[in-house]
């Protein structure tokens, strides 16, 4: 079993990789953060008509007589009211977003006319089109907006609400099963015994699978018993798109998940050559994906970020999964190892300082920052020089 | 009315501003996202007592006698398993993650180790302390690790339970309405008639509010009446903790909310040096909070971004709600305006390119992208300059 790069597991694992969930249509109202199964073309030009950038009055520019010349106001245009044709020689009031009436070519800005009774005084007009929003600046009808395999933010939900569609395509949520298996894991809220500790990596792991938008499928803790663990495989691949445990691929007499993933599909145990995080299993349970992350949990929190979120967004139909990390300035200096390494740091105005205990023991490292370096093999980090930042919120 | 600077509107606004949530006792599942109201600390060290780092042997480094000295297996430890007392000129089988039996002072790797029988041949052992992780090392009895204020992540689930918390104190969801006004808004999904134009305020604003983790308290579209308006108003301040609305509070003669505010509470009209979004209303509403955002959909979007959030984030008792920019070159030039401006950009590996038509008109303009650049009033950008950029995601 020799050592390959991240890059190369991520290749390995992608290579293969398909979209695992059907579409559905949902409710724009339920949409943030999930995944468009088809393009979003506009119907209609937005806006649809020329409308009002300000508050004042409308007019055709050849009307204008100078500002001692008053011209009638011919109607009174609110947005949302359909505005008459504009009678010729007048002015029209007009309120920001009216559409503008057929005849006005220029709109000028209220402070700079003077009302009295009927008719109004106009200081000064623009020229041609001035203060108004052009028919369709915004999107013209027929473009593509939004693309399949985008994950929808606020912004976009509002986009999609202006062309005026209220149900959306969407990629069902990927259901990831979670299967945690060690003998000394124990749940928080009950009592530890003499070598037990409490399991993190379940709560970690539900964290992440929410903050990327699947739906997580709870297997809670498993005896290290190969039976219990088959059973709890087997039920989970029919349950779920997608199974990730954490703990049991190491090559110790203890971890009988190799065994039982083998006898119900395949599994291959990598040496992923990644800081921390080394051991790293993948194969299929009866036909359906299986990920096993290692059981240390700063190791399971590094490979689930670094190599299990792209692979799971894949299956999802997410087509923007990558990470380009942020060139920042180190504070400070640290020897490169034969493995890539993500560094847990804080990231501040002056640059990036790093947690002082990098041993992967230590799961507060991850919540102390906000942010990983990601450190290549063989590569020194030199204090003053710039590395490679991932602040966490880019993994969402 | 007067322009004031961003900076000076988010003192103004920040300065009164207090937490207006209550606090509740949350399962640690359901917390992503959320509140601390109280800092989280230790009751326990962890891991609780030294354990192993690797799978191997456990022995007293004074009872090597060199690699063709046997020593007799004396038990064998698995994690979640209490050790016995080393029995003096043995060793003890060891996994990853069991407790070091008293008396032993390292472990070497198996791979050095080979078992005959009920003994063991040991090559080479490391100094005293070696793949040991000792007791604490991660966290110590009665350390704070995470404090009030802080919204959760995914590792931070994992940190807590890793402590056998269970049930963490949250500060409640701030509640927040939306009231949106404006007679040419129409809602997605119907058909819009001359004039009008479809709310997008309403789905963008609720997206934002989902991703801070508030509650939203949705009032829909409101009539352009001053009577409807202030029943709604009413109902939002005992309902909601802050109000917000999008559009009616500029000086035309269509805007009633103005008024109405007023007649219930008090309203300031503030002309912010922000663009886009220029009118921006505080007050309150029979005492509860009240943010009047402009009408037009890109100018609330940036107005909720820069100005919204930060108080709305204060409300609810978050204590880091203020975003450090990134540092990137500029693909662009972009002369300096009057107001404080905020770019809707796109970033990658050689830096921030602009979006081309930058009109508060083009609601486009904020989802083509992945970030803004802040630009201060007066200040130039030259292409190939460092200039201050904010990714959305930072915003969440």
């Amino acid at each position: 079993m020799s050592m390959i790069s991240v890059a190369e597991a991520l290749e390995r694992l992608r290579g293969g990789c398909r979209v695992l969930v059907d579409s559905e249509t949902v409710n724009l109202r339920e949409s943030l953060g999930r995944v468009l199964a088809a393009d979003i073309v506009s119907a209609i030009n937005v806006p649809p008509a020329d409308n009002s950038a300000m508050d004042g009055y409308a007019l055709r520019r050849e009307d204008w007589r100078g500002p001692t010349h008053a011209l009638d106001i011919s109607q009174r245009i609110t947005a949302g009211k359909p505005p008459l044709p504009l009678t010729e020689g007048t002015a029209a009031r007009i309120f920001t977003g009216a559409e503008i009436p057929a005849g006005a070519d220029l709109v000028v800005m209220q402070e700079r006319c003077t009302a009295q009774g009927q008719s109004v005084l106009i200081e000064v007009v623009g020229d041609k089109g001035a203060n108004i929003r052009p028919k369709a600046q915004d999107i013209r009808q027929g473009a593509t907006v939004l693309s399949a395999g985008q994950r929808l933010r606020a912004q976009d939900l509002g986009l999609i609400a202006s062309l005026g569609i209220a149900r959306v395509s969407l990629r069902k949520r990927l259901k990831v099963a979670i299967i945690s298996t060690g003998e000394e894991l124990v749940e928080p809220g009950q009592t530890v015994g003499p070598g037990q500790i409490y399991n993190s990596n379940r709560y970690m792991l539900e964290g992440l699978l929410d903050s990327w938008g699947f739906e997580v499928v709870d297997f809670g803790i498993t005896a290290d018993d190969p039976e219990v663990i088959r059973a709890a495989m087997a039920e989970a691949s029919e349950k779920a798109d997608a199974i990730i445990t954490t703990g049991g691929v190491s090559v110790g007499e203890e971890d009988h998940v190799k065994a039982v993933v083998e006898s119900l599909g395949h599994i291959d145990l990598w040496r992923v050559a990644i800081k921390p995080g080394k051991p790293f299993a993948f194969g299929d349970v009866l036909g359906t994906p299986f990920l096993g992350l290692p059981g240390n949990p700063v190791s399971a929190f590094v490979t689930a970020l670094a190599i299990a979120r792209p692979f799971l967004l894949d299956c999802q139909g997410v087509t923007h999964a990558d990470i380009v990390p942020l060139r920042q300035v180190a504070l400070f200096d640290k020897k490169g190892s034969a493995r890539q390494e993500y560094l847990r740091v804080r990231t501040g105005p002056e640059g990036v300082e790093i947690f002082e205990q990098q041993s992967s023991g230590v799961l507060y490292s991850t919540s102390w920052g906000d942010a990983m370096v990601v450190q290549k093999a063989g590569e020194d980090i030199c204090r003053g020089h710039h590395v490679d930042v991932i602040p966490y919120v880019l993994f969402n």
